[in-house]
């Protein structure tokens, strides 16, 4: 075991978590699904979207920056298609009610999207695609984010790091679950490399006069003074494509914040009093409609199991297919309970105390 | 003007082509089809898929790994979706009239998708994505394409280069215009680097051992002998994220193999008498099912002109956005006429001396 994390229930973690959102506002159903969405990523291996952010929503609810009873709409209602205003709400609930929405609407007619703008931060973009795998479906979620990453050929932050969650079923093998930044990397990445006094490799991010920045301690001041920023998946310039992750973020953008007129670009910015207003993009795909599901599931055993099954490189243990990881580290989880960084278990105790609840039971 | 090419005016290079293709048994319709994509190729600034590759159809059709009158068969047809069996035909006609039933059943439904399978080489897949502008859509378009591109943390290749397109309608602006290879590189960008002798940058390709391979004449025998391969976009193991090139590589794969029942993964090769039985992907969606499309076009123009106006790094003269170098080398083809390799050019002479026809005029 770490020194650094204690290990919490699966269940005891969320209904801690859904205890705290009761408080802050949410209804019993909206305080469970944020809980359920929070803790997933902790499940999945990528805590950066999970527990380690409870703090943060306790500031954004109390504070108004996220309206804990905002009068969702639906503004446009169609077989196909579904566009919703969260008036500034909690992202993963009105998330899950739109992904649930567009399922139906799929179940129906054999593909259908939903966009929800005026949201909040809506956790793993995998989340809500990984709903459409009971459904026999595959799943799509994406959602923008505060401008972040540069253009190619650029110095100026005018696209989120914009994720990409693709889903699709398999029979014994785990789902495929690609869930990927469109940016080289997260801004956190930065900041573990500014803690670690490491310097930044070339092809992640440029300063204010768009070359190659290599002090993680200038980039990040750079950043937040709206100079330079990530770049693209793919680095810097066109040799190794970046031109081709910016392309992919700029897609995302057109599908979240376009399609359903909602703010973009530049416009997506987190500020002291206000959330991002980012916006979502789900959609659903019936597999029936092109073959009998159970064929395909078979197809998607062969598939995964060849990739995992691929001969390593010299010097690398294991292939995996996108969403394998996360898998394995559910399984563990599962067994063992959830890592929580000690200091996040500070952060809850804090919490349980403000609220008169009782800090989640470690193991 | 270069003094490897000849410039030729675009109808006079379809026409030339169109001719060719009825020679080789291909209809009137599928002539002029399969002429206009291969040219448009050129048109873009896309010489690789251009008519660089006449010859490569003139003896794929004259020997049958190409069948020209294939009894081409839609199995699955509904609403929202379709399934195609091109049965080895042409792949442009069989993809233009897939992607053209997609866009008739989005305009109905407001989302479809179609899929083609036993198909061949499509051209350049933004033609097929363009498509659906014209109709206020957004319109997808994917292949798969013979294995060359290695899993992270693998050695062999599992994957095509598979790429994938997606188009936006703008007004003012032109449109968005995404297509791209998930691959960091073509097969081709390695032949290039083994004539001018110039060794491969760490990221590009990988040796039969999984390592940076660097003698691109090496690689390119490693590859042919089915060892190593192209890098997924993002480059060598996770650094740079070529688990997410990996992810989107194995995306289209389920849209294009999985999903219409056809080869995918390794099963996807071009033999020396088969055609590599490739598959593609389409899909439109309707913009007006989600709001006005003159508004969604207006905001288009306001999300591309921030992209190209954004300020330039040092050194740098321009900021893209996808599909702008494109369409500026359109309107340059238009008023130039395209650019043909006098190399090209001299196939086309013995091409039309082959058939009885004349080789199409330079200007």
């Amino acid at each position: 075991m770490d020194a650094d994390t204690v290990r919490i229930d699966i269940e005891t973690l969320k209904a801690f978590c859904a205890s705290v959102f009761r408080r802050l506002g949410l209804s019993e159903e909206d305080a469970r699904i944020s809980a359920d969405v929070l803790v997933a990523a902790d499940v999945r291996g990528i805590p950066s979207h999970g527990v380690g952010r409870l703090q943060r929503y306790v500031i954004g609810l109390s504070s108004g920056i996220v309206i804990p009873d905002a009068a969702v709409e639906t503004v446009v209602d169609t077989p196909s298609s579904i566009v919703v205003d969260a008036h500034g709400a909690m992202g993963a609930p009105v998330s899950y009610r739109t992904m649930r929405a567009v399922i139906d609407r799929a179940a129906q007619g054999g593909a259908a999207f939903g966009c929800v703008r005026d949201s909040n931060h809506f956790g793993i973009a995998g989340y809500y695609a990984m709903m459409a795998l009971e459904a026999d479906m595959i799943g799509i979620a994406m959602t923008n984010t505060a401008a972040l990453g540069v253009p190619t050929f650029g110095r100026k932050a005018m696209f989120g790091t914009n994720p990409l969650a693709f889903a699709a079923p398999a029979g014994a093998e785990r789902a495929f679950v690609l869930d990927m930044a469109t940016t080289v990397i997260p801004r956190g990445k930065v900041e573990v490399y500014d803690r670690l006094g490491k310097a930044l490799p070339d092809g992640w991010a440029v300063d204010g006069s768009g070359r190659p920045a290599h002090d993680p301690g200038t980039a990040l001041r750079e950043m937040s003074a709206g100079r330079g920023g990530i770049l693209p998946l793919g680095g810097l310039g066109e040799e190794f494509g970046g031109h081709k992750g910016y392309g992919l973020a700029v897609m995302i953008d057109i599908l979240c914040g376009v399609l359903c007129g909602a703010p973009f670009g530049q416009d997506v910015k987190d500020a002291e009093n206000t959330s991002g207003r980012v916006s979502h993009f789900f959609g659903a795909i019936a597999i029936e409609r092109f073959r009998e599901p159970t064929a395909f599931r078979a197809d998607m055993d062969r598939l995964l199991r060849d990739l995992r099954e691929t001969p390593p490189a010299v010097g690398e243990e294991r292939v995996y297919f996108a969403g394998l990881k996360e898998f394995e580290h559910e399984e563990r989880c599962t067994r063992e309970g959830v890592p929580v960084l000690r200091k996040t278990y500070g952060q809850f105790v804090e919490i349980a105390q403000r609220f008169g609840l009782e800090a989640p039971a470690s193991r």
